[in-house]
């Protein structure tokens, strides 16, 4: 730490002076900051006095606080310094914690993403058929959030449900997942267990029970016919409404290896027509309704653009948080 | 907040007066906790005055802060109390946010523990194989930590890459990794793909770049006949040779459909005929004169029993923890 207290003009010049060194290293993390970085503040009264710390971390400077001009008193004294420390150390440590556990967060959507996308290359889908999902659900959840009462937690499981409907899969021979053409009826039935075979997974992780309706009941169909419950209308968990959406939406725009892709307008009328037998219609509204031109954008770019890559991968890793609050 | 500054004897008394509910809401925390609780707590001097701040998190009761006997004062000032109070409620946070932590580490952990689960169930082995690999490397890395200098987050890796190691026969065919007897030359040559695909798999995931050696190494052999590098002796990544006699070790003492599970004694015999051939000579001591008969008995009841699978997804938790430093 450093204090300095002459009473002099040019304090700031002997603090960047002294400072030169970890300014420098700590100059991304002032830049980046949201507030106006040292190197752009304009100091609006004369500087009488001042303390600075450097907020380190793992040895890395990622920051600093300042502080100027004590009110009531001529000079800062050892308290005032030793507090001052005091707070600065315990921010850093603070500052420190959230860097780790978006990194930690970053670290398991990362996973989950390399998981889904390897169990995806298996079936008939092309790769990417649950990330799409996932930002097809969270587009349908933040539509419906509008409306309704749904908070941005639940818009964040719904893209986690979404992210991982497919899971069970993994429990499914290759044989079925790969066949080119139209299942047997035997075929069907094991195909249909993949979505209780992703519930049974996750639900061995306590922490993801609040994304299991999504899950499990990604295949129930609005007029009772779907399964594995062949629950009907709003016997349906709102996530397993949304997901099936989606994962049609996806499926019937996405390549097959014994058919041609439809066209969004296509498969848009497909869902249209649909409504009230396979897919809720409210639901179903909200996403016609929608301006599908964006996000169809959003999914193009989602699988070719590095930025929006990344994006996808902070609100992934952001989603991560809602299921351990 | 509470502050209690009548100078009498029975301080304690109106504090626990006034607080029972606050107190019997946070009992488990301080029952819990290592350092005597209030409930135990002998006041070795006559209390003169007392400040206490109920430690809460998420609206929980998670602690309680307490300060006695001003030293060289008679009593706490408005300013005490403040920064008492400040400096509570930093620590509920700061405790707050490992309990979160610990929640997010324990999730990736199960999430990639029941997924090496789901993959273990379509091949030859039986169900628990990359766990129980886990659990054998971590109890090598353990006793080679004795003689060299490898720290406990090393340890941590190689358990994760353990665990982890055949993430890639995700991406084998069925018809291979199912197949009960011996593997033709081809179907050999794809199965030798697993380790790169594993490997691959988790290079996307920045975070994991430490354990790949780990997953991609896991069947070098010593005299450079194994794969996908061929490497011998000290070219091999200390963590691949471990993993590797994990790997082997289970493998022989686990049930395949076309035979059955060696003994101990003679998995032991045949790695021993193996070092300097299959196995590093000086690894594979290490773990020949372990004792085995305990190892055996964690592998068995980390299968059994939920108290010792608890502790294996703590250190499974706090592992993940190496991967965000």
């Amino acid at each position: 730490m450093l204090a300095i207290d002459h009473k002099s003009d040019n304090s700031v010049e002997i603090l960047f002076e002294r400072m030169q060194d970890v300014l420098a290293s700590g100059s991304d993390a002032l830049t980046d900051s949201e507030v106006n970085g040292v190197y752009k503040y304009e100091w609006s009264v004369r500087v009488e006095n001042i303390i600075a710390v450097p907020l380190s971390c793992n040895n890395k400077i990622i920051g600093m606080m300042i502080a100027t001009n004590l009110l009531d008193r001529n000079d800062f004294d050892t308290n005032n310094i030793r507090l001052f420390n005091a707070v600065a150390t315990e921010c850093a440590i603070f500052i420190g914690n959230q860097n780790h556990f978006m990194d930690l967060k970053e670290l398991l959507i990362g996973s989950l993403k390399a998981l889904v996308n390897s169990i995806d290359a298996k079936d008939q889908y092309t790769r990417g058929h649950s990330d799409r999902v996932a930002i097809i659900s969270k587009w349908i959840a933040e539509h419906y959030s509008k409306s309704k009462k749904i908070g941005q937690e639940d818009i964040q499981k719904i893209y986690l449900s979404g992210l991982l409907h497919d899971i069970g899969k993994i429990g499914i021979s290759e044989e079925v997942l790969k066949k080119p053409g139209k299942l047997t009826e035997e075929e069907y039935e094991e195909m249909k267990n993949h979505p209780a075979i992703g519930a049974g997974i996750l639900s061995e992780i306590q922490q993801m029970s609040e994304i299991l309706p999504g899950i499990l009941h990604h295949h129930e169909r609005f007029d009772g016919k779907g399964y594995p419950k062949g629950l009907a209308a709003n016997n349906i968990p709102l996530m397993g409404k949304i997901v099936m959406i989606a994962d049609s939406f996806d499926a019937m725009t996405s390549e097959r290896t014994y058919r041609k892709a439809l066209s969004v307008d296509d498969a848009l009328k497909e869902i249209e027509a649909n409504l009230g037998r396979q897919f809720d219609p409210a639901i179903g509204q909200i996403f016609l309704k929608s301006d599908i031109t964006k996000l169809w954008e959003i999914l193009q770019t989602g699988q070719n653009d590095d930025q929006y890559h990344d994006s996808s991968i902070d609100f992934g890793a952001t989603a991560i948080g809602a299921l351990v609050h």
